[in-house]
């Protein structure tokens, strides 16, 4: 890559956002948003699944005005993708969350605010934009209703319940790092600025995190709130079905972005056999290896209703703020507009329509 | 590569005239002809998807006289294979579309004149040789309506209806080059030396073409041309069968060269459905990816009547002019020949019938 | 790799173990360990193999605890994996054997006895732990008697019969390092120390061993030793099938670590056709190209009842003794205890119905 | 490879004589073997086929003696290979076909004269071992039933008519290096010392061979010569069909090393649809691309009775003479031997039995 590629006004992908802020933040921090688990088998085959699909794109079909809207999880969205659950997003941004939340919102898509948030919820809001709570199942039942009474009163859409962790996947960058959470970046929705750090991030989510989760559990989720509950973190059709006999109002088919399981299935792999066992209406979200629009219109046309992007937007962050974020995501739907009119798809119904090879 | 391969005459395949060519050209010019869409992800499946298939060649044939006369388009040709329409010539080499076409004449193929011409249709054709006529669906009709008459009166074949522009596809070479036409090279077809040039060629192309191409459109050209009408751009089976419905004299099984729908499918993947959607009597051209006399035959093998050549010719242009040209169309032939000798293939139909593993 | 992750704390991945021993032990040693037969197709293939699958894994199953508990052809084990025989372990630290067993007894794991051990059996089972014990068919029938009549006192649980040796694999590592064993490092079991050594290990091998080992001798081990036999290095289903009809207790699938026939199918792919041959009850385990917890589980969820593990314990064992091995048996546990937490695994009859890609 | 890895005893797999030989030779010579047509797409493929199967050994079957006595096409053989028909050995070793037939000789295995030897055949014979005669279809009908008589002389067992040539395949190596034959290497059994050379052996091919070879010609060649007629170069299973109608004794499948049509099929990978084409019962020899000892099993296992060596030989005489080509196979012998003995294959119609994946 060429020196001006560098420069902000020629970052041109999401590839170029992720090389660029390599040198905008420390390499642990880089590190622990780029890495994955284990050997990083599944990181690296998110993105390759997507490489290795081709679309069979259909011609003279008048394509002069594409629409994208559509709805995500109970919240109108400009576009089929919103920003996923990300924790401590302060450690990539001074602003964070509050940076992220602020690009979604000027690029008219919603934002998942996360359990594990480096600045709290409430302040997160504030600045306007369509939510969703990202929910992890804590040992503290009184904070986790609290926080679930917070995510109704902040007019989130959607509750969405991270299956997949913890434990935390074993993620070796960190290790070869020592990588810990600096002093100021801390879960501002769980513990206060002076309570003491835990030893590390895992450790910490061990300490806060309830393993004994299952499906009864999803019971008293729906006891303390009157939100859409999504499952995040299923891959096995069995666990959709599942889903949906206990009430799920949708499924975020999702690896964790390869940083949970390593050698987990990809989501775009195992995505047509979810929605074959779900059914045609039960809202899909994909995520894990979306890192252009065209991968976003692979999802649709293999049976998703729309994504979440992980990655792209934290480099995003950490390059430039709130328009580092603003930027990808604008790439990313120039993007989704030049698949769509090459491709002869209008809508959002139309592209999952697409014939993918 | 030894040095002295890059000198004219040890120039002995077409990778070696794309080597040789970047040298001859400004870097910016040899990436616009050189690069494509999005992560080029389709232009080097376009190439590998020739090297991955194998031939079971026939022998004890008798090939002393082999013999690659065929008609394309209703054009007599000595081989089959003919030149793709390609914009703006000039970029290339002063000579622009008159050496390229000059080469073709010389040859014995017929050469696909482009709307987007850097020389007027009207001195491209007057040295001579078989021609087809490239069409962009223009916003301006009148304009159409003229260069359809021009092509029927200066002798051309057929009209080509490329369908798979605009819009252009993201080309980020392009972008990262900020490449724009220098002043002396416009479509002369369309434009006169005194216009204003638009910001970039994906901008001009913006405002000169009209996106709401449809099939009902095809229509408005057979009421203004009496030529054999062919469709340029099509991968999906079922628009192929649109195509014969809607009275197409033939298609071009191409994706543009990888340059429109980044991950579109290649066309020899897809050929044989599109083979088997219209029946065995529609003429099907393919183009995209053939680099060899041997990538030749192999389309043939797959279904395919003859073939467009693209980049090589523009290589060896670059190279040296109709010069280079020739040269390049002489190494296919070479090629062509030595293969279908060596399978056992003494006529096109006799390599229509050629197995590919 | 950066120079701190060769110190002891910072090997994390047994990938770290192996490349860290390469600065331990001198080159013709490791190279005796870590390479194969041929051209080291099946060793290559043997991790690949693991590496390609994928885990469907399954949530919201309440992990809070994970028992991995099982029984190793006899034995109790506190993991689903036992180390393999290997022998001459002397070459790679000076306490041999007894340094790898006492690590397999502290990480509550068997150890597999060999034959050519370079410390007499006895010494070894000294300092405790579960054994068995491998025996390769030589022609000293009256030697073989004595070893199985220790195998026996010394309580071994079963006696592993290894079948895809002699001859040995040729090993050009081997033959271009011009390997030979130093003086003081000899088959204990077989030889004393006095005995004058033969040209190579190849050499010595072919001169001890007797190659007309056939089905009918397992008879003779039977009548000589009442403990379970097990037959070690079988890949074909119909061996396996003759394995059950001869009345063996076990079967330990296996390449040998590609150390023997070179291009020889890898234990992973020919496991599933294996369990169907021989049925869901008799005990089957699986070595040749573990290297991590996931691969133990992928083993169990393809049809494996456990696993050895065979170079990853000698590289700790070259890097630091009883603690090397001790720390490479740490990790793999800690590995498999991650992927069954993250997969939604409790036990190890729940990691056999996992779903693997 | 280390520095003493070339010296003649640190040989010792076929790729180091491969290696070892490009010192020992001109370039442009040791490419003259070692490339192929075109992009030597065929001739990569050739030897990665065989490096993608993995075999399935048998076990527990008393392999103390092997025995690899087979008959190739009429010929008693101690192995299952032959010396491959190779033109103008005198370019790589002053005593040429001499040194190479001494070699086979001195292995016990057959030696096929070639009609471009650069040594008359009645030279070569004199030397001992058994002999194939190789014929090209010659524009000189009168030269052809001299040379045919001839080897029916000297005790050739059978004829084996190549198919696959002419024409000569496009060598882009031999066009880059301008490679030509020294003044006094020439085809000695078509041309006298005095001869003047042709232009390059393309030309000079193309004068005296004839290209209209068809399956009547089999007839002729019945009529001059009374030894069995093998066809070399089949690889479509219904021109081996048409061999046998034809009454041909037998098939060397082969794509000529990949020297004729680039992207031919792989003699490998056609064999089994050869073998179902012929029946159990017709000789076939298999040749392009064996460079071990367990290539040759791997032929066996999947169809041919035997297989021929075709650049292994070359190289061995480029390192030394008769001593090198010596080496050569016994390094194939002996991996034989290891792969059959380590397979539980004793003979070789055990060898064809084997299971391959
Ligand atoms: C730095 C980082 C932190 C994350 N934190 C959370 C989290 O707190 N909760 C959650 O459900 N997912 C979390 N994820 C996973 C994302 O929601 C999402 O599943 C994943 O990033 C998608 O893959 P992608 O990054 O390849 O797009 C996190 C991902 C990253 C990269
Ligand atoms: C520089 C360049 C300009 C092109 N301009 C046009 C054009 O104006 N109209 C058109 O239909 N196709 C155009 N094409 C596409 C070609 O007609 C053809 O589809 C493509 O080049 C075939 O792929 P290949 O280059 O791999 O042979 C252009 C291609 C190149 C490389
Ligand atoms: C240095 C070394 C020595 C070995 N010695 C023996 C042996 O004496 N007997 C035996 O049955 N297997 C022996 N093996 C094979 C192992 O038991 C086991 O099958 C193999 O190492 C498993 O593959 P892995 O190393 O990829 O885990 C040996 C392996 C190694 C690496
Ligand atoms: C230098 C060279 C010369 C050859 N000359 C002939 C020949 O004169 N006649 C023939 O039938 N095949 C000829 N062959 C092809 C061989 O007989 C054989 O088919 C081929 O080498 C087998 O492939 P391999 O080299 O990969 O073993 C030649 C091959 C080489 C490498």
């Amino acid at each position: 890559m060429r020196e001006r590629d560098m420069q902000p006004d020629h970052l041109v992908t999401v590839a170029d956002f992720q090389e660029a802020s390599r040198h905008a933040i420390s390499e642990p921090a880089w590190d622990y948003i780029t890495g994955g688990s284990g050997d990083e088998i599944t990181v690296r085959a998110n993105t390759s699944v997507f490489e290795e699909r081709r679309i069979l794109p259909r011609m003279l079909r008048e394509t002069s005005s594409i629409d994208t809207r559509t709805t995500i999880l109970g919240a109108e969205s400009g576009k089929p993708f919103a920003i996923a659950p990300m924790a401590l997003q302060r450690l990539f941004h001074p602003e964070g969350e509050i940076a992220t939340a602020r690009a979604a919102a000027r690029n008219d898509i919603p934002f998942s605010l996360a359990t594990l948030s480096s600045i709290e919820m409430a302040k997160v809001v504030e600045h306007g934009g369509q939510f969703f709570f990202q929910l992890y199942w804590l040992r503290d039942r009184g904070l986790m209703a609290e926080m679930l009474a917070g995510a109704e009163t902040f007019g989130c859409r959607a509750v969405i319940l991270t299956v997949d962790a913890p434990p935390l996947g074993h993620r070796l960058r960190d290790v070869r790092n020592g990588f810990r959470l600096p002093d100021d970046v801390y879960p501002a929705n769980i513990v206060s600025e002076d309570d003491e750090a835990a030893e590390s991030l895992r450790d910490s989510v061990d300490l806060t995190f309830d393993t004994s989760l299952n499906w009864d559990d999803l019971e008293w989720i729906k006891e303390h709130c009157s939100l859409p509950l999504v499952i995040k973190g299923l891959l096995h059709p069995d666990d959709a079905r599942a889903a949906v006999e206990h009430g799920a109002d949708g499924i975020v088919v999702s690896n964790h972005g390869g940083r949970q399981l390593d050698q987990a299935v990809t989501s775009l792999e195992v995505l047509p056999l979810i929605r074959e066992a779900v059914g045609p209406d039960l809202e899909l979200v994909l995520d894990s290896g979306v890192r252009s629009g065209r991968d976003v219109l692979l999802a649709l046309a293999r049976g998703a209703d729309s994504v979440f992007i992980g990655r792209p937007a934290l480099w995003g962050l950490a390059v430039a703020g709130a328009d580092g974020v603003s930027q990808v995501l604008g790439i990313l739907e120039a993007e989704l507009l030049d698949a769509m009119s090459l491709s002869g798809t209008r809508t959002i119904a139309e592209a999952k329509e697409l014939a993918v090879w």
